[in-house]
């Protein structure tokens, strides 16, 4: 069997494991006011060129979303993001649960939001009988895989900027996007353009955790407090700071991540050459295919995969297939000979 | 620096690190759907005799006790708990930020709540304009070491059933509780007197995990939506899992607790020898003393420990030692040496 | 100036006005436990057919849909409604700061929901990373002036029924609904496909005042307090009584509603004479006109109406005209003479 | 029977009433963007020589307190109030279900706050795992009869500006405290010391409605959408203007407030004649009586009542005797007389 099921299949490579190993019985303080924790902020805060942000670490995805939101919001207002996001269809409505509309603009197959799909909402919530449009909130890479160019990440910034909008980047694939050959986004232009935004951990190696920068020092006092009372701090925090030290220290992120990519990419380009329909063409780490139900179970027998969404033919299923650090050559080589027996 | 500033300053012993260690690469499912997590809860359910039981296993003390508590009540409902409860006094308002008033109870200085504290408050409450009492919380062993006896929690559980409401324990030291000498209560008590408890990790010797045991069949449809919901699902989930089945395949869980409670014991015995003053007499692992504050600066100096609270005589402050799995008797011996000097 | 901005923008007939003056100085007792409000509860369970019913009496739409689905909901459930809903549009996130998110179903221009409208949005939400939907939310009349036959309604019943959801009817301008020419629906069979529905007072005939018909039994318990911790229990509710009763004692809230529909279609067959572009054919007293900006500017001189939405036709505005119980033919005559001019 | 059960028994005087009578038929705006809103709010900012507040019209008095909390704080903040206040007792949790905290001071009898007892509570919650205090909310008059005097509020308002808190009056009976003979408080005191406080019409001389004066201007932006989200905006709003247009025109609300408070002191001393056993001395329109069981059950016979609490005398009750605008001479005259044949 293949294991592309998702990114978070596999622990964390030996370094990561290394270090921590070695916090156990060192005796640390507790609730992320560690060492490593501190040391881990100032190496992210450096490689984001923002000296006056500020780092709080997080155990998931879905929790750091859901405190953030929580964090930046006032009760009436909301938070404008794709359609096919998942703080929309796969949080259980997180958002929502801390009291904020989400509204939601139509974002095509790539997942990318620009501001002219945001304009009309922004219009029609000038009523006062309505949510307040507050965040902007954008994946990247998005759930279907694509990428901010700087441009498109810029002009979404000055948009929300002259729109008094906070601009929010969920980077639980940060690394895949950061690394893939179509971005020429970095982490100085994220602190730069956004207000706030994750470099996910749990999917490119660590066990888990998510880094929050808050560049915009607004949003920074109290934010302690919203995080315990959401059960979002850890206590044994400096688990978190010392992961984040490892992945960022030589930068080992950025490899794990390149590596997951290269490996979707000899997957994705595979695939093509056995003529198979791509439903996007992603340049990251996330390959989707459409696929008949014959052949989506005669897949289920070679691969592990998740179904992402019907497909507009009918009958038919987009699926997913991910990649990670832990991807071989010879898991894609293999897997692609057996496809190619079908 | 002796350290006795709590019980998760240290991650967790070799046993549970290696049980960690050997997931890392094999691809598990995610999200708690795995082996271990399946093992581990079967294992628990036959610890506690509770076949129809469910396990959840969540990160965090204050996010279990969150994510509980909001599963458990409907808006208007409240929670009676002891004015010096974790739940009102350390988790930052999580509860009344799932929107529910905590009902206190005035306990004494062991922590214990009791019938006739709650009667009162169930009384006041049957005015309609009030929040209706529905869950009593208590937490063993208790926030200042005490334990209940399964006298004293039968009690409480034919209240609670008498009077519809539910029983939840908050077992963040559940160890220390259960391996106490003064306890005779075991886990197939609490799956019968409780409609639900956890069973704290953290702080007994695993890096992170707390397992909650849904004993009340009616309390279990749909956790995983609010877990979820709540950001208590951990992506790569098998690690509470690993983590649960080895603290409780070979009964490592109790033997851990033993170690710290023990520990306890020769620290309280020595501080009585030195007659230093006791707050309140703990028969668990964490200790309480009562301080001058040239006692408490002296102290500083030799080791680690946290104010609890001021003392009834004034300039005087209760502080709290804590032991755990890592303390050894050289570190206790030897801070008592240092303490004689003082 | 002819008015026709709204359903609610005068106050009550002398029948209303003279109930509600009689009980000033009469000293009642509180919080809706006044013989009013219990005789206007009985005469409402009649007119339903419903003895096993409850009717809890608040004082707005937005305030009766946010508490009823606070009342209804757990945590991780949601609410099917329609996209172009109130619900979702103009009550600023009401039910979202309950906690509940809304899965926006695809209405038409009538705004009704069907059976297929909701059967995607549920198989998307059996993934348990997704909100429950729970609550299937209609308006009677809808927002665009539709209304419900018994054989619609009473598929989305059996829908519902099927599938574990409560069928709730927000009746703001139920009087409008049921005597519509289009309606063969009556008190009775709400009663009897819902589970629970509004019976508009405010849109018909009184100051203030929504009566909440709770026809499941099931979501009946406790109602009061939740009533009264989201703000909706009236101090002098006798007040909200005293005006149902003067509503539906003798039949003058249909008849009221009747004069209402009757002047809306007067209005509607006399632009549709003057040719200009209905946005629906309505069937009940609010009137939507398709204009460009010169006649919309011309209107404004003559009458008071709202911007509804951006038509399809640019540069035009979809336009609403309501009438209600004050509105008389000769209003609608000397509007329509004044039309002609434009 | 005599009635003296609330200050809501009664609807309003003649005044109120015609003013409500005579905008029944003029097509108002709705939502209080009406003139009488206006007019209503110009004129409580003029007597409360506040000319950069804004004054926000509700509907009761839960509601109010439930949207200026919801309103004025973060979700990680809590409100500092009298474990006897309206707030933690009488409004089912209504603070808490917006997400916020009570912290519970310790007041007296006479049901009022001083600095002395929110300092330890300030101390306390200076650790981040605890919620931050952000508002001081007290009741003029008290839920037990009490006023403070101008040199109290200022104390009160000089410590929370001196440790970043908001001061929030509670002003349900302020018409009884600022009339009271132990009262030298006025509106524009108020409107000086405190951030935001209610002016009460429904329990002095209105159908319903509190009038909130927003004070401090950081309080005012968006206010409108909460107060829809909550349920709180009436759609005949002008109904509320109107009535406070009425009664602030010429001072009514003051006469109104003087006559209860007069019957109130004629009652009490009545009662002090008869040597009948007073729980507090209120210089207000609530009386407290401390009764044994048979003097209790007489009372019931001839007047109209409410227990208030149990008192510290065994067997004894506290119980509540209220009058209002509409309470007469002959009222207390003919209780007292019946009273002393008891």
């Amino acid at each position: 069997m293949y294991l592309f099921r998702n990114d978070y299949s596999f622990g964390a490579p030996p370094q990561v494991l290394a270090a921590l190993g070695e916090t156990s019985l060192e005796g640390n303080v507790g609730y992320g006011e560690d060492g490593y924790c501190r040391r881990a902020e100032a190496l992210l805060l450096d490689l984001c060129q923002c000296p006056e942000g500020k780092v709080e670490f997080l155990t998931g995805g879905t929790q750091v979303n859901a405190v953030a939101m929580a964090a930046f919001l006032r009760p009436w207002e909301g938070v404008l993001t794709a359609d096919s996001s998942h703080l929309n269809g796969h949080e259980a409505g997180a958002v929502e649960a801390a009291g904020h509309k989400l509204l939601l603009a139509p974002a095509g197959p790539d997942g990318k939001l620009r501001p002219e799909l945001l304009l009309p909402i922004l219009e029609e919530h000038q009523n006062p009988h309505t949510v307040k449009p507050r965040v902007v909130e954008v994946a990247d890479a998005t759930e279907s895989g694509g990428v901010y160019t700087r441009a498109e990440l810029s002009a979404l910034s000055a948009f929300c900027r002259d729109n008094g909008l906070l601009l929010y980047v969920d980077g639980a694939r940060l690394g895949a996007a950061l690394t893939s050959p179509q971005s020429d986004l970095t982490l100085p232009d994220l602190a730069r353009l956004a207000d706030a935004f994750t470099i996910g951990g749990t999917k490119n190696g660590a066990l888990m955790g998510e880094a929050l920068v808050l560049a915009n020092p607004a949003l920074q006092p109290d934010f302690f407090r919203i995080k315990k009372q959401m059960g979002g701090v850890l206590a044994k925090g400096w688990l978190l700071g010392a992961q984040f030290e490892a992945l960022f220290r030589d930068g080992l992120y950025f490899e794990l991540a390149r590596r997951g990519n290269a490996m979707a990419a000899r997957l994705q380009a595979g695939l093509k050459a056995l003529d198979w329909q791509l439903w996007v063409d992603s340049p990251t780490n996330q390959i989707f295919l459409v696929v008949d139900q014959v052949r989506r179970s005669a897949l289920q027998a070679i691969c592990a995969f998740e179904d992402w969404r019907p497909a507009r033919e009918s009958g038919h299923t987009v699926i997913r297939l991910v990649t990670c650090f832990a991807t071989t050559p010879e898991d894609v080589d293999g897997f692609l000979t057996a496809a190619a027996r079908l």
